[in-house]
């Protein structure tokens, strides 16, 4: 059995790694870490995972943890994964950050977005992005993965064939999305607490959001040059998922049904993309609690623009269900393992 | 007291209208109609007005309604309002129609997007598209109000003034809207019953919904030339309140707060409008009730690209609250009476 | 025109007494207290109040507010209210405490459940619990009003015929609540953010609810002796309301309609009670933003047993609304000035 | 493989077994039908289970469909399922009936509650309640399941332990239900839209729902003596999960945690009762989506009531999960087979 570490496991995607591992056939968890919560168990701070779950929260201790696990999952705030990450990796550990830190490969942008230097450059070199749908090759032999943000992967995943066939005109794009409150993470804030959300929908970081050149990052080098956009998350009252809907103006017209057939044709293999028929739309409803990405599509004739709609459950392919996704592909288990869940509907 | 009649009362804009005039101080409501309700009170249909209406649906008889009243409230279905309309219209009556049917200036593009002639043209041309803001002396003399959509309203009022001010390129607009649930009406629909939509969001009507030539008729009428958009709806699971963001290319750079200065002096006198200060945005929540627009926008430095934000309560500013609104100012009664309320928090 | 302070502005409470003395014609808010927000304006913690309020907050300094008001509406949190209470009390104002602390008669009993003494006996005694359908007459002459809790409304209303009238066995009675999560207060807890409450349900202080004491002092009254209740108060995912299920055991078999009858009667002149027809049962949707308590019942007659279901807005007629309608008695207003809205449906 | 045949499968419950049931190592579905959706697949109706079933509907043919499986899942309406099992049974096949038709021992009884009478008493002899904490036994054995409805499921389960031990007065009982909105079924009606349930809470039913006897008969065969109860359902606003608040009049003092002992106990072997520790009480969000029943209580020392509080997910171990498990134990598979599920949190 693989042994598996958490390394901030209090929070929503803690939670949620600690939930999908417990039922992987080839994993053990073997710690997981929480300062606030040390000494807890579990089952203290997630009563659903008190029949699956015996560990108790511990401090992080990484010279203590490095001989307890072979493998990785990093889930603590931004800033703050950058030491931790480049110790394990040091320490020829397998590494999974789930934290922003490990994804801009421009130490510069990333300080100019989060504030903080990068202090690490060598290992950030190291790092591969964990979309396993642009890098699985590279994913199957890395030791660092930065694991995609939430939005980020349902942007990625729909503009991704299109900005590769160079069928659209790449400052003309608009990433527009909708988050359920989850994505503000398990969090004592008033702004967050239920009847200030519940009933309300607002948009937030409008035009700075730290997820922007994270976008642009993948979308730039899928396009070998520099691509811009506009992005506007949301937040909505419900608890999982993300829906994205992106706007890019085609540089000539096209016909709805070929654009399904290149996506569908660069996707084919895919066990965690599906694209939809013509006329159909995801919900996140549909993918929730399953590691799935749903694309619908069309074309506007009337304004040759088109218009993508895509899905995943922001805890899952957005980022727990992803990370043990990026683990199957790198230690060669079946890629589906502990993640081929059907969504729980409704 | 004048005297009102409802056309179609047993919809959720008919229930916000018999809530709204019952306590309007100039009216008195001496007729309430719905087919499918005939003799029912309509305390049944809505037990929160039991003890503020005594009436009882009856069928939509024109004959004996036109005596009954002096203005007709019609919030019946698309395609059925039109004759209901030329009818009380001929026989001179003020006429505030909640439908679509009076809204689209070209009975082309009417058929065009709603599958079915415009019978009565001469009718339609003396109609007013009911938006006091860019309205109300047209309003204040007119007898046939068009009571604008739910989603033209938050998305006009959030474009009049850059593109009056031609700040914009006009082929750049994207309205991205999203919707509580009271939009869909009030309809026995499994899409719509409540396992279905809660948890949820999806995009719906995409590159083709009615109220698309809506927003383009009067920002065309405003920029003077044809202007197109790209107008995406979705649908969460709150009740009321539409959020629309709004993203534009700017002609040239212009800085945030200047644009904030345009709106806000362009609608200085607007009982119903509020612009946001820079760094805020609107939030569904804060409207719920009222029949406010409220109104934040940002400039995108990174892209050139102006984005705002509105919100409404579709059933207030989005259809019943602006219907009184309109009635208030044909009739020269105060503008707020029976709408000034402070919204329901939370 | 009254001069009104509220002291403790910056609850769910406090915004909801601005929201309603903001519309009340004889009234004007001259201050507002918070300690942790002093020198924001309302309008910066609820954006609902912008335009309807300028006042800021600032601390409670009670040598100078008392200059600077008639009455005073104290939304402070239990314990803290006390002195604050007496001082104003003994200053000859005239006061509504919406906390706990002037509620129970007896101190001991106050003790008991608040786990800190009560230092003001003499002022308790002067304490009117001001539930107007219970004690209007002493309200109208009343300086200082306890406003009686959320839950202590609605089961009180619901049992005050059938305990008066002697017809159940007191020491049977099950008082089994479900409140609305405004009911927890406006909180930075992890415990009731948006994702912990959402999709949830659970009972709480099972069995040693605050409120229990104070329903059991308005029984006993009424019953001229001791009665004990049952009491389990749950947390549901929805904003506003109480919906409360009284089970107790009939003395001998009675007709439903007969009940019914005894409660119409009783509360026949009460403005803010309404009895529902045989078979009806209330929905806190058809309350919210009201100060009515709805009322339905039913004679089980395969077990002997009376259930009652009461529902009221908790913010309403569960705290501010009922404050206001105290006020409205004290003053000699009309009573249902500023509280004669209809319910926001949907 | 098991060849399993779903009759019904256009609901909620058919919907979960076809979930359930695609991953379940040793059964395949061979048939669903639906005698509306007769030639749509599975996936249109359930987007959710698109990329896990290839099946369409047919409609119920049972000459056809005989032949076609070893074991029948019955998802029908009350009454439609009478006959439909009736002839499975008497072709020798097992069946799992998700309706109350074969749930009450009593011809009578079923006539007076279900308004219809019972034709096919002799199969129904033959029908083992399938509660496996009650009759695991009996149910290893049996050929037909009358598969317990969702309510008396959590009822049944809170009461066992201390109707059986005898230790509180049999007449004394309440019981008070909480529902999530699936419990409503897959149904166009405006009284479950979203926007009518949302931000709503109400008592349906009221001492007169048909799951009463249900309860009423598994109390008085556990008690030896008959057993009335008070029963009043609500139906909430969120998916998933019932929770019932038990009320009953210990004979005599008891400590709780004594009686949280009885229940460890009686329960100790169940892989699907959780017994909470003293002070806890369960959330439907930590059971959502599992086959468990979680259960807190107390005794409350003031008026010697002991108050049980229960939560189970009506889809799961009130439906589709609890006949899953019915036919883990008769077929002799491994129990947790296909629903050893964490819970989806949040």
């Amino acid at each position: 059995m693989l042994r598996v570490a958490i390394c901030g496991g209090s929070g929503y995607a803690g939670g949620e790694l600690i939930r999908l591992l417990s039922s992987h056939p080839h994993v053990k968890i073997t710690a997981v870490t929480s300062e606030k919560s040390e000494g807890k168990a579990v089952g203290d701070l997630f009563p659903h995972l008190s029949n699956h779950s015996n560990l108790t929260y511990e401090p992080l201790n990484k010279e203590k943890l490095v001989d307890m696990a072979d493998i990785f999952f990093m889930a603590l705030p931004h800033a703050a994964s950058q030491e931790a990450v480049d110790f394990f990796f040091r320490q020829n550990k397998k590494i999974i950050d789930l934290s922003a830190d490990y994804r801009l490969r421009s130490p510069e942008i990333y300080e100019e977005w989060y504030k903080t230097p990068h202090r690490f450059r060598a290992t950030l070199k190291k790092a591969v992005y964990g979309l396993p749908e642009l890098y699985r090759k590279k994913i199957s032999k890395a030791s660092l993965i930065a694991n995609p943000g939430c939005y980020p992967t349902g942007a990625i995943l729909g503009l991704y064939p299109i900005v590769r066939m160079k069928l659209i005109d790449a400052d003309s794009i608009i990433v527009d999305s909708i988050s359920g409150t989850t994505g503000a993470g398990r969090t004592a804030d008033i702004g967050f607490s239920y009847c200030e959300v519940n009933e309300g929908i607002k948009a937030y970081s409008v035009a700075s959001h730290r997820h922007t050149p994270e976008i642009e990052q993948e979308l730039s080098a899928t396009a070998g040059k520099a691509i811009r956009i506009n992005f506007t998350p949301h937040i909505a009252p419900y608890d999982r998922g993300i829906l994205t809907t992106i706007y890019a103006r085609l540089k000539k017209k096209a016909e709805t049904l070929r654009i399904l057939g290149l996506y569908k044709k660069l996707y084919a293999k895919e066990p965690f993309v599906r694209i939809l028929a013509e006329g159909k739309f995801p919900n996140v409803k549909h993918v929730r609690g399953t590691n799935m990405c749903e694309i619908g599509l069309t074309v506007n004739k009337r304004t040759g623009n088109l218009i993508i709609v895509t899905t995943i459950d922001n805890l899952m392919k957005g980022a727990s269900g992803q990370a043990v996704h990026n683990m199957n592909i790198m230690m060669g288990f079946d890629e589906k393992a502990a993640i081929r869940t059907i969504a729980l509907f409704p």
